[in-house]
């Protein structure tokens, strides 16, 4: 390990000029959040020197661009978790899972100029190893390893990418991806409708207001780059270009495709003319007329395959809500036909225009076809075609937490049901006692840690927490083998026989679940 | 980003220094697994120099120590994870979550002796990271974070150490915890003995045959290696030493500290004495008696304190499953108080003996009380006493897994329960139409994605994956307004109009899932 190998007077050295850093930092009143990550980097340094004590006065914070979910934050996630995973269920999928790193060389070459976002893991020895970028990298590399043909699985877990984020609009570098994917030689377009399908169900579940998908073809944007003029070699470059357009000014891009991309004017203003439109079906009939694509081999089949997609997705019930749209390009060079990007129409999303702008989220789902993928991972380059599509959880979950924090209901964050009260001094043991029997019949409990804890703080606690039902205990209840049941919405109470406790609370409890439907 | 700004030259150097590295290893017939990752490294170095191209031929394998989840073995894992969620949700905890990586500084010094497995990421501009060790010390730092004094909570997720794997025992180098952890300031022992019921509750739901809970107490250890004339500085050490009692023979644990850690050989045979004892109550009572350990106040204390959780553990009803073992010591630097291990008496457990080892699990929980590890994360040393156990759930899995291999019965890994066939050829479309209408009544739905599957094929897929319910169509079928419900299982037919299918489907279903209650 190279760290441990450091000389004592090289750290000293390195601790010197980090808290020149710092000072120099400070005295410039320079961002908070950099002058923080110099400050941890320069307590490391003097952590390492001081033989792996403990560090006081660091900064207590969380990685930059990450989060802690608290209880109120995790029921949130839970309850879309819930609704995301019936989904995919009900359409009939598997999970699986990876590891959060791979192999290096996994990830190389798969993601174009986003690569450079990758993290790194040290070489502590061994082998060098990356964190996931997406699930979909994983899980052509799992299908090659296992020599699977075909399957269709969800994937539920945190991707890393380190990008700038914007955490208010719930842009992180760690966030979490929910990936459906269908893998398999089947018939044009039937597992490409059904992640429309899929996402279209998603979205209504989670009840975020209206949403479109936008549709386009790799194909197409292909063929469209060669009906302009795009050099062949320029292809992937110009497309990343196009990929920026939901973010800027078609301006910028022009000028990006011209002078950073050394793309021919006339050219960049033919693709400025076909990126502007969008439509549904009467497009795509337009276009297979235009003079310029329908030369075009790839442009004429991605247009055939569109068409055909359109067609499922209207006996899908769904096409309204899906909008082709030749803007969009996706940055991913793993894609190789149909491609799809879900917004919310709710939510307002310009490019800065110095107006007033609305919070936006950006997109919250996207994904395509990507046939080639798991052949980069076969020794003989067996290709297994897959489609598939991935929400973007994350920027769901800012639009949830906010609502949430706007309402006036508080989110229980336990499911506890019943609260164990002793009225008077000295009953632990025997609210331990009841405890035990509850939980043995497994019915959610709990009590006060405190030995003689207040019957008033006893009943807050079952108030702040949304607790339905307390079982109180005094000396003459003990004496007379009884308990007392309370409703603490109601405040009514009554007196069971402790021997028949458990089957009364059962019987309460459905009651009160059936009342609150 | 270093790496990129590596000069060609430099690559090409290192490239051909990589190529006799691995050249030598396979001239030697070395390890295998060394080969892999050296090969690895020597391809990662090609990829770089190719221009991030993509990489062929290369090593298709998950990073030493990791494994993927297929879908049978998300089935077991999902299934394991319900019974536990269930008992902490039984005993009123919430969940949270952190990220998987912290500031280095985070982690320094909390582990001892383990520090040097942890996972370091890249410098690559930025802070310095690295990933969570266990889930304690993320628990820690979010309590001081946000200034949390009680919490009753649990966090299921994966942790990473740079161990020696042995992946058929379960032991892996990125595993999951389920760790359940009480924070706050109450009376004695109340939560430290849930805890063990908690673990005993998971344990017999899980249904892995015996187990028991072995308790010590640091303030006893304290106490015992200060009776046994052990230096004050030399506490941990021998500490860490007694850790692999469990493991090692007192022999050769006994060297390690004359030897290696420098201590008297007649301290080290006085604690040999101790650490041999076992018992209950009774063990309790006798050492209170003992000379030695009575004049020291911190083993008074220890004893004590076991003695009242003993207490409590006998009204849980668990009190035969506890033992108080004094070789127990676990090795984290952070316990101050009552520590547990939860271990299989089913599945034999021995030091390599040279006789026919069985496999063995090791322990399957851990855990224990840490009163100043988030003080150590707060600016003015404020403490929040907490007390947990962790389940060690890959192991579990190793055994679940084994067991499932060993059963006849095949683990479903999809919940869908209906399959639309089509009897005859171009009826896709009507496919489409049914699944659609299935989908949106919230019926868990596939069919072939195929334009005409044989009849055979649909069926046999109801078979494999187990599908209860088919819903058949032909061309007489659609000219009636009619379906046929097929069940897989009977083979038996019944025509239904179309207009009934959903709830006719649902009340089939409702049958068939109350027969095989």
């Amino acid at each position: 390990m190279a760290e441990q190998n450091k000389s004592k007077t090289k750290l000293q050295e390195d601790i010197k000029i980090q808290g020149e850093i710092v000072r120099k930092l400070k005295s410039e009143k320079a961002d908070k959040e950099q002058i923080n990550e110099e400050v941890a980097k320069l307590l490391a340094l003097k952590a390492e020197l001081g033989d792996d004590g403990p560090v006081k006065n660091f900064v207590l914070k969380t990685p930059k661009g990450t989060r802690d979910y608290g209880p109120p934050q995790m029921a949130i996630r839970e309850g879309a978790f819930n609704k995301i995973i019936s989904t995919f269920k009900r359409h009939g999928a598997e999970t699986l899972d990876t590891p959060v790193f791979e192999l290096k060389e996994t990830l190389t070459g798969k993601y174009g100029e986003d690569s450079k976002l990758i993290y790194d893991l040290a070489d502590q020895g061994g082998e060098l190893l990356s964190l996931r970028y997406d699930l979909t990298v994983p899980f052509a590399r799992f299908l090659a390893m296992n020599k699977i043909v075909s399957i269709k699985r969800y994937h539920i877990a945190k991707v890393y990418r380190r990008d700038n984020p914007a955490m208010t609009r719930g842009r992180y570098r760690e966030f979490y991806q929910c990936d459906f994917d269908i893998a398999g030689q089947y018939d044009p377009m039937i597992p490409d409708a059904e992640c429309i399908k899929i996402v279209a169900e998603i979205l209504q579940s989670l009840d975020l207001g209206n949403f479109v998908v936008k549709v386009n073809h790799r194909k197409l944007l292909d063929g469209m780059f060669a009906a302009c003029g795009v050099p062949d070699d320029k292809f992937r470059c110009i497309c990343s270009a196009v990929d920026k357009l939901d973010k800027t000014f078609w301006n910028d891009v022009r000028s990006e495709m011209i002078d950073e991309k050394g793309l021919d004017p006339t050219a960049a203003d033919k693709i400025g003319e076909y990126v502007q439109l969008k439509g549904g079906l009467e497009l795509i009939d337009k276009l297979l007329q235009d003079e310029n694509l329908n030369k075009q081999k790839l442009a004429v089949e991605g247009l055939e395959d569109l068409k055909l997609m359109l067609k499922y997705c209207d006996i899908f019930g769904i096409l309204d809500k899906v909008s082709f749209d030749l803007s969009l390009a996706r940055g991913l060079d793993y894609y190789t036909g149909v491609i799809y990007e879900a917004v919310l129409t709710g939510y307002s999303h310009k490019p800065n225009s110095g107006e007033g702008e609305a919070e936006s989220v950006g997109s919250v789902a996207g994904g395509g076809r990507y046939d080639g993928l798991v052949g980069m991972f076969d020794p003989k380059n067996k290709m297994v075609p897959c489609v598939g599509v991935s929400i973007g959880i994350e920027r769901l979950f800012a639009i949830l937490e906010a609502r949430a924090q706007a309402s006036e209901n508080k989110v229980r964050t336990t499911s506890t049901d019943v609260f164990v009260i002793s009225a008077q001094k000295n009953m632990l043991e025997d609210r331990l006692k009841l405890c035990t029997e509850l939980w043995n019949n497994d019915i959610r409990t709990e009590q006060s840690y405190k030995k003689n804890p207040k019957m008033l703080s006893q009943l807050q606690t079952c108030e702040t927490e949304g607790i339905p039902l307390a079982v109180v205990i005094g000396q003459s209840e003990i004496e007379n083998n009884i308990v007392k049941l309370r409703n603490i919405a109601t405040r009514e109470e009554r007196e069971v026989p402790r021997a028949n406790m458990v089957e009364e609370i059962i019987a309460e409890l459905d009651k009160l679940r059936n009342q609150s439907k």
